[in-house]
């Protein structure tokens, strides 16, 4: 349940917003997209199926908590959420606010710009992180 | 909760493998990722936030149901599960089995190719669906 080769036992994997004993909440420090946030399982498992029902449980309604967060927060276009971990096979969700302006959109942000990101509105958007993060704790500690 | 304009309200979204009253779970034809699936909720509901908590697990029980029946037939290297729906704002979600050697990996299936794919893998792999088809049925079943 430790890998010592996997940089998501490791590391952290961002700035921890908020961790229990089975899972962390970091933001991504991604410039295009302020507010992308990963869910990480603490222990290194591969698939979701790897896991007992409860834990996936758990582990999916901390995806939801930083869903409802950065919805009441950020009020972005859509959410996409995503466990790929191809790189990493280290059970991670990435929860990715989305706006019809950004650099990809309507792609997937894995894909190719579609244009480049207007300033004013990124900085708008990055000035939302402090309530994002208090709402991230707050909606954990429900 | 229908919206006629919607693709994934008017039409199946590909081959039906299994459906209830709240979803159905379809084989996608993408030549190049035999063993795709989508799980699609039946009515319009733009994010999982919006679902019920209860209806909420309902779809990812059979997201992890999807996952199973893939892993168990077609031994991927990596499971890929994505909700984006930026372009189709209807809840769906992308279950995908991933191997070294696809045309994709390690990046997602939304980014550049990287390599051309393999016929005689891509045939071995198509070859798997009945089988697939057949272990969906059964975890949704269960």
């Amino acid at each position: 349940m430790h890998d010592d080769t996997c940089e998501l036992c490791t590391q952290p994997g961002g700035e921890i917003v908020y961790r229990n004993d089975k899972l962390r909440i970091v933001l991504v420090d991604d410039a295009n997209y302020p507010g992308f946030c990963r869910v990480i399982w603490n222990a290194h498992v591969k698939e979701m199926t790897d896991l007992s029902s409860d834990d996936r449980a758990m582990f999916m309604q901390a995806v939801w908590q930083v869903e409802s967060a950065i919805r009441e927060v950020m009020q972005p276009d859509k959410i996409n959420v995503a466990s790929l971990g191809n790189m990493v096979p280290h059970q991670h969700w990435h929860v990715i606010p989305r706006y019809g302006d950004d650099v990809h959109f309507p792609g997937p942000i894995w894909g190719d710009a579609k244009r480049v990101n207007n300033v004013d509105q990124l900085a708008a958007r990055a000035a939302l992180l402090p309530a994002l993060r208090a709402a991230i704790v707050r909606e954990c500690m429900q």
